[in-house]
C-alpha cells in the first residue's frame, strides 16, 4: 500500500481496500455531523444507525430518505439515554465506529471511561490522535495528544506513541519517524519529559516500538524542515520529515493543532484510542469536513477488540 | 500614531517618528546579523559598535567601508570579553539596544543576569516579546512567553502582560486585547494557571493595567477568530481580534512560534524584557529578516533606564 498523503487519498483508500462500516451516532442532528453522515453513505464506506431524538432530525427527513438503506434510525428522546444505547450496541459487537453529534462531550466521556458498562479497553489509557495535513507541509502529520491528557506521564507517552504508530500503519506508513517535541534539542532535568524522551529513544533502539525512527528533544522546526536543521547544524534520523509528534503537554498540543487550522488552512481529523472502537469526538468548532474527514479516519482505523472487563 | 499593522509599517514608523538608536552588537559576523545591521543603517535609525574578533569582519570589509560613518569597530577576541565590554557600554549609557551575533546564548544570559555587572533591571523579571505577522490574521500579534520563563508564576505572569502592553502601546495600539490561552474556556483547579488568569482579569478589570480588553482562559480559535467563537457561541470582549497572546507555558509559546513561522509563512521579530535595554538574542534558525526586524522593534520600543543595582 502507497502511503496516504492527504485527505482525498484517505477516502480513495477506503473504496481501493473494500472497507464497509457500521457507524453508530449519537444525537445527529447537528448541520456538520449531517453532511458527514451523507457524504459517508456517498462515498460508499459506511452505513448508520443514529440514535436520538427523531424529531430533530426533521430538517434532514428528505436527504436522508435517499440513502434510508443505509440508515437506521433509533429514537431516544435523552441524549445521555442515547449514549448509553450507543454504548450497549459497541459493546454488542453491533457497530465499528462511535460518533459523537449535539451531546455534552464531557457526559459522553463520563459514559465511555464506566468501569463496568463503558468502551474503555482493560488497562489501556485513553487518548487522541489527530492527523493534520498542512498545505506547505508534504505529507500528514499525526499528533498526539491534543485533547486527553493534560501532561503526559512515561506509560501515557508510550501509549501515545503506539496509537499514533498504529494509526500511521492503516495509513500506509510503514516505518514512521516520531519526533518527541520540546523547544530546544538539549535533555534537561528542569523539563522531566525530556528524562522521558531519552527513556523512550533508548526503548525504540532496542526496538520494542517496531521499525520506526524516534529522535528528541526536538524543536518543532528542526522536526518538519530540514533547512531549519541545516542551519542549526542539528544531526537528526528524522531528517526534518517527522510523520508523527509527540507534545509534551495538553496546551502545546492543542495550541498546535488550531494554529495551523486557523493560520496555515489546515485540514484535520481525529479520533480518541484506548476504547473498544474509534470514537469521534470533533467539536462545535470543528468544520463539516473535520467531521467527515475523521469519519473515514475512524473507517480506515477500525479494528474489532473485545472488552475484557 | 496610527498603529503597526505590518513589518514594513515598522521601518516607515522609525523614519516617520524620527528614531535614531544605537546598537552594540557582539561578535556580528555571520551574514545574517550583518545583513540586520547594513540593512538598519541604510535604512537610516541606526548605528552601531561591532564588538568581537575583528579578523571575522573580513569578508564584509568593502561593504562595510560604505558605511564606514555610522560603524565603529572593537576588536576583542574573546566572545565573553567581548559581550562584557558590551554590557558596559549599555550600563554607561552609551548604546541604546544590544544584539547578539555568534556567541553562545547561554553564555550571554548568564552574564546578562550577573547580579552586579549585568543588564537587569532592579526587581524586573526576565522574558521575551515577540511579534508576529501571520499573512491570514490581519494585525500583528504580541506573544510572550515562547523563549524565556518556562511555566510563569502570578507575578510572572503580570511582567509579561506589562511588557507586551507597553511594546504594543509603542506599536501605536492604545487599547490592546490581551487574550490568555488555554485549550477550553473552563477555569479549572487542575490547571492551576487558569486560577491566576481569573486573577489576572480581576486585575485587569480594576484598571491596574491600565486601559485594556483582558480575557481568559481562551482556546487560540476563539482568540483569533470571530467566526469560532460565533461557532461555539462563547462571547468575549476580545471578539476573535487579540492583540496579545499570553501562553500558559514555554512549550505552547515556542511551538506556536515556530507553527506559524514554519506553516503559516510568519515573519517576526522578539526581543528580551526586563533588561536595561531590549536585548536580540535571535538564534541561527532565526532568518535574517527575523534578525533586522527584531533590531528595528528594539529601535522603536527601547528607552533608557538606570539600573539600580
Amino acid at each position: 500500500m502507497n502511503p496516504i498523503n492527504n485527505f482525498s487519498g484517505l477516502t480513495t483508500a477506503l473504496n481501493a481496500l473494500n472497507i464497509h462500516k457500521h457507524i453508530v451516532a449519537i444525537c445527529a442532528s447537528d448541520p456538520h455531523t449531517q453532511y458527514a453522515v451523507q457524504r459517508a453513505v456517498r462515498e460508499g464506506f459506511a452505513s448508520f444507525t443514529l440514535i436520538g431524538n427523531k424529531d430533530f432530525l426533521k430538517p434532514y427527513e428528505s436527504e436522508l430518505n435517499l440513502i434510508k438503506d443505509k440508515i437506521e434510525i433509533i429514537d431516544i428522546k435523552s441524549a445521555d439515554e442515547a449514549a448509553w444505547a450507543a454504548v450497549r450496541m459497541i459493546r454488542a459487537g453491533k457497530a465499528d465506529v462511535l460518533m459523537k453529534g449535539i451531546i455534552n462531550t464531557d457526559n459522553l466521556l463520563h459514559i465511555i471511561l464506566d468501569r463496568k458498562e463503558g468502551l474503555m479497553l482493560h488497562d489501556h489509557v485513553l487518548s487522541h490522535v489527530a492527523v493534520v495535513k498542512i498545505p506547505t507541509y508534504n505529507k500528514m502529520l499525526f499528533v498526539s495528544d491534543a485533547a486527553v491528557i493534560p501532561k503526559p506521564s512515561y506509560s501515557q507517552f508510550i501509549a501515545e506513541i503506539n496509537y499514533a504508530i498504529g494509526i500511521c500503519s492503516r495509513f500506509g506508513i510503514d516505518k514512521p519517524r516520531i519526533s518527541l517535541l520540546h523547544c530546544v534539542e538539549k535533555v534537561n532535568s528542569k523539563f522531566p519529559y525530556t528524562m522521558d524522551y531519552k527513556e523512550l529513544i533508548a526503548k525504540a533502539n532496542r526496538g520494542e516500538f517496531g521499525d520506526v525512527i524516534m529522535d528528541g528533544p526536538l524543536d518543532l522546526s528542526i522536526s518538519c524542515s530540514k533547512e531549519a536543521a541545516n542551519i542549526k547544524r542539528v544531526e537528526s534520523p528524522i531528517n526534518g520529515e517527522a510523520d508523527i509528534l509527540i507534545f509534551p503537554n495538553i496546551e502545546s498540543g492543542n495550541i498546535f493543532y488550531k494554529s495551523v487550522a486557523l493560520f496555515a488552512k489546515a485540514e484535520m481529523a481525529g479520533t480518541l484510542q484506548g476504547t473498544a472502537c474509534p470514537v469521534i469526538v470533533t467539536s462545535r468548532g470543528d468544520s463539516k469536513e473535520t467531521k467527515y474527514y475523521s469519519l473515514a479516519m475512524a473507517c480506515l482505523t477500525s479494528q474489532k477488540y473485545e472488552i475484557n472487563n
